[in-house]
């Protein structure tokens, strides 16, 4: 009896990437149903499967399909968004904005729609996400044909799909619970990073992969800062920290590893973790250089990702095998590390062992599953071709061929694009659905620049209140302190507080002034026995209302203020603001209640100022402009009280003197 | 009167690379004849030429033709044609012995037709080149149309186009002559390096370039080994050393710079040098990182090339724009250093002042020439497109987009390829005469591989001569001497040299031993007297033809033996053997002549070697197998003579003993 097969892919180079290096210059793969059942010359199996139906790739190299190791594929929706920020701005000031106001199940279907053409298209037949509404991922992953490692985020912060870790949990048990009988889909459980995560959360998180025997997806080590933070609070490194909470009991994917210690890469070898750089993202998050050629010397199972397009900003495994060849060259002055053969596994071979699928798919060779790509030879950029050493096919791979040289792919046996032609997705509805999610995104950002308050807010995580102040200062010199004792000294004033401080404010300036200012404070109190620790600030200010009131009381509105929770570079590099203005002060405050109202009696001296002062300041706070106005009758009267005249009193703000 | 134009481009994002970073989102390009005249918003635009005929850019961004600042672009045709090797097997192992055999005019003009097809594919419309028969260069660049610095390489080597410099600089000479008042084309003269060139040469180049207003093309600090031997030799980095020659005297255009030191970056920037890293080809032969973030920090004028497509392996200027954004953030670990629109200025803007064309191209202005790029925008692994702010249009042009994604290219106001169609080259015609240039090039390799001895010539330099080889040799123990008197004493034999030397030996060794084998000799003259230097020579020996003779005399022939010019390493990387053996020796030996014919006696120690003898050898050369019969017959005389037995003798080598 004849052997039967589906279809014969012959005539091309077969790449096999089985551990000989096997190469075949004029050959053929043989498939069954989802299998690879022979591979071998053209001429042999042809022989050996007459009847077959053959599907021509002269021209071409028949390699296994590209792995993918780490990504967050719905993220394609926020490619371009912004770049070149430092991390945390990037982080805080636009990707959790946008993502927990966007986010929902429609964004995590059609991001990984648009993710899987381009990574069809691109070669890529395996992918490991990590992202929120894994379910859409799924469901996604599943339509385009693809094979997937789906990872459910958890992380002790509140996310997009789970207001809790609790409820993250609990989403990531449903939904292992519900796809894990999935033929090429795997759902599983993604414990964000150690600095996001807790001893708890890693340890639930395993007992799950566990008990569906599924690989745990996690990052580990992406910065130095990861690696020195997590020290100080565990005294172990993010690796060891992992391994400690029980990660590593289970086969796992690490993300990154970008500062693994040599301890950390026994102990990744040691419990066959899976080890995932992601040399673009690295790079282009100043991260480091992904480190594949330590990784391999320890024997630490490696692969290799594209992360998400929100930091990459393509989905494109040729251009992360090309930089992960070239890569360690350069760093360790030794241009024959990592050949181009080494690198191509990275993304075959190896890469189906660091996710733990080495069985089943990474190399051609009979009984693995047929997830084959068939990449055109011999295009401008990358003609002529020479064949006398069979190292040339990989060098032809890594560093000439591209995404676009990708004619066709299986998965499962399956045509998934053929002849550059996608089967399983619409590419025109795709892009549509994307640009109509990115609009929504589009419009909220251009509202967003163009509102310093929605700005602050999109960072600040806190409701505006919009506060009227009431303020009148006068230049007072040397009898500062007696004006502000005839004050004090009068019956109907009584004082509530006193405290001193220093003040070192930096002002944000916009050369359209109608967007408001921002003020960042840091206000250290000097009287004895105060809080030790700065308080810091952040305040939006509108334009000041002037000479709206008598005796040069001015009436300006502070939109909001509120904790800073960042450094003052990070809201420098997010506002980016126009022009800065610095201004350190010493001050004194009194509070004092006058006719039941409250007010600040603040004497301030100015460092670094002429004239330096000090200066009287009266203020007083509203919430409405009808209450402004009677705080302002009163300063006037307090203004007599100090004894202070017309002449003396200042209508510009600290920062417009001198 | 109505200005009129010859065509607008309409409706797309025009990115003008003008210094104040204007954009227009929808905007338009007025071009007439070769200059650009007008740029501004579609709808002003078609108002200011209501009859113009338009080209519709929709959903494209109109940029600046890309400039490759560097580039050997008829080495397209060696692309692939081996990697992963040191710089040294690289060059001295494949690319001088294929260039001085198969590099002729056809090869450089071939070689330019297809690497220009690639460029203008890829969005470039300028390069700056380095080779040999540079007026073939010249010739296909001008039939491409596309703008290019021609630079005729002249070294003190002999090349594929000139046996001496003075032949080179003659060459040189005559191109520029020739070429000089071409509208596109700029013919130069390229002294290859400090390292491979004079002070003349530099000097003499400078004077061209300064008689026709040319600018002088070189490489400088490419490597850390060239920073320490120009050092060494000239106590002087190499920028040092170009300016010292004169080299900056003219414009230069300096390659690399990978190795500046901070003093270098002050004298290129005081001299208006152009420097242009090349990211993919410094990491690809691990010269080091780029340095754009020090050059651009310094205030160098600073481009971007792509070098020759042996080391990269492509042309693809976006590929090198996205390094060169990517790989100073990874190695200053800040993310905001070369921002998006830093790096395309690279290859446009600072590019064209890099290359001292700054008043002609780099950015889309009126008045400049109209050499421009439209480059598709949302595509798969491009979409969406985020429009909010203006630098998202930098993001997206150097972190998503690739060449294939190149629509349209003019130069000087016409169409190289519309629609992604060539309209200056006939591609398929230029592939197959790649191809069969490159097929000549496979067949040598393949012989070559084949062929130790050819692979031997190859990096030897010298023609080949069999030597026959007879020799026998007998394990002597303590009685080695006494058997040497013996034979000195008799009165036949006279003693023509007498040396002491300790020899170390490495064989490389093949699975196919037909192959024959290698052996590099590290030669120690020890006797008081004698060179100090060791003497190096590398010997490829057949299969040593047993039996031929009585008395265990041994006929072997050592088809080739010469000086060995490189290291070990080198010779170990280049010949691949599949195992080897060391073996190391004391000798000493006698120079004899007996009955009118050479012989040498040595008498033999092994280091490290059960048993250590002595041996005793007697050894004859000749250059034909019929006097190596005469000498065989002597042979067995002088064994006779030495009072040694046949029991005593030994058929074995030395590598085949213990």
């Amino acid at each position: 009896m004849t052997e039967t097969v589906d279809c014969l892919l012959v005539g091309g180079t077969v790449v096999t990437m089985d551990p000989q290096g096997t190469v075949f210059a004029d050959g053929a793969v043989a498939l069954r149903g989802r299998d690879i059942v022979a591979v071998g010359s053209t001429a042999d199996l042809l022989q050996q499967f007459p009847t077959a139906i053959t599907h021509d790739c002269t021209g071409c190299a028949i390699l296994p399909g590209l792995i993918n190791a780490h990504a967050h594929v719905p993220m394609s929706l926020l490619r371009g968004l912004v770049a070149d920020q430092q991390l945390d701005v990037w982080l805080f000031g636009y990707m959790f904005p946008v993502e927990s106001r966007f986010v929902d199940p429609d964004f995590s279907f059609v991001g990984t729609l648009l993710s899987c053409a381009e990574m069809i298209r691109g070669g890529t037949t395996t992918f490991v996400d990590m992202y929120y509404f894994e379910e859409e991922v799924a469901r996604a992953a599943d339509q385009s044909g693809m094979r997937a490692i789906c990872g459910q985020t958890v992380m002790r912060l509140p996310t997009p799909d789970a207001p809790s870790y609790d409820d993250g949990l609990e989403r990531a048990r449903r939904f292992i619970a519900d796809w894990h009988m999935h033929e090429r889909i795997t759902p599983t459980i993604a414990p964000h990073a150690p600095y996001t995560c807790t001893d708890q959360i890693y340890r639930e998180a395993a007992a799950l992969c566990r008990r569906y025997d599924v690989p745990l997806v996690t990052h580990l080590s992406e910065t130095a800062r990861e690696l020195q933070e997590i020290r100080e609070q565990y005294e172990v490194t993010p690796i060891g920290y992992a391994h400690r909470v029980g990660a590593f009991d289970v086969r796992c994917i690490a993300a990154h590893c970008v500062h693994a210690t040599e301890d950390d890469l026994v102990l990744m070898r040691e419990r066959s973790v899976g080890a995932v750089p992601c040399p673009t993202s690295n790079l282009k998050l100043a991260s480091g250089i992904a480190p594949f050629h330590r990784l391999l010397a320890a024997g630490v199972r490696t692969g290799l990702g594209t992360d998400g397009p929100a930091s990459n900003d393509d989905q494109d495994m040729f251009a992360e095998i090309h930089l992960a060849a070239l890569l360690p060259k350069g760093v360790s002055s030794d241009p024959t590390v990592m050949p181009a053969r080494e690198a191509l596994a990275l993304a075959t071979s190896r890469g189906a062992a660091a996710i733990h699928q080495d069985a089943l798919i990474g190399s051609l060779v009979p009984g693995k599953r047929a997830d084959i790509a068939i990449v055109e030879l011999g295009r401008l950029h990358s003609a002529p071709r020479y064949t006398y050493s069979t190292d040339a096919i990989y060098s032809h791979l890594v560093y000439s061929a591209r995404a676009g040289d990708v004619r066709d792919v299986l998965v499962d046996g399956r045509f998934l694009m053929r002849n550059r032609q996608l089967l399983t997705l619409d590419e025109q509805h795709i892009l549509a659905q994307a640009q109509r999610i990115a609009n929504r995104i589009n419009d909220f950002m251009i509202n967003r620049e163009d509102n310093l308050l929605d700005k602050i807010i999109a960072v600040g995580g806190v409701e505006p209140d919009e506060i009227f102040e009431v303020q009148v200062k006068a230049l007072v010199g040397e009898q500062g302190e007696d004006h502000v004792q005839m004050l004090l000294a009068h019956p109907d004033v009584t004082v509530t507080k006193f405290s001193e401080r220093t003040q070192y404010d930096t002002y944000f300036l916009f050369d359209n002034s109608t967007r408001g200012r921002i003020r960042i404070r840091e206000d250290h109190r000097t009287d004895p026995g105060a809080r030790l620790e700065p308080k810091y600030t952040i305040t939006l200010m509108a334009e000041a209302q002037r000479g709206e009131y008598p005796s040069a009381i001015v009436l300006s509105r502070a939109r909001y203020t509120a904790h800073a929770e960042h450094s003052l570079r990070f809201y420098r590099e997010y506002f980016q603001p126009d022009y800065e203005l610095e201004l350190e002060k010493r001050r004194q405050r009194w509070r004092i209640v006058y006719k039941g109202e409250d007010f600040a009696l603040n004497l301030d001296t100015l460092i670094g100022h002429t004239p330096a002062g000090p200066y009287l300041e009266i203020k007083a706070r509203t919430w409405s402009r009808k209450d402004a106005g009677t705080h302002a009758h009163l300063m006037g009267e307090l203004i007599a009280l100090c004894g202070l005249d017309e002449a003396s009193l200042v209508k510009q703000e600290y920062i417009e003197l001198g």
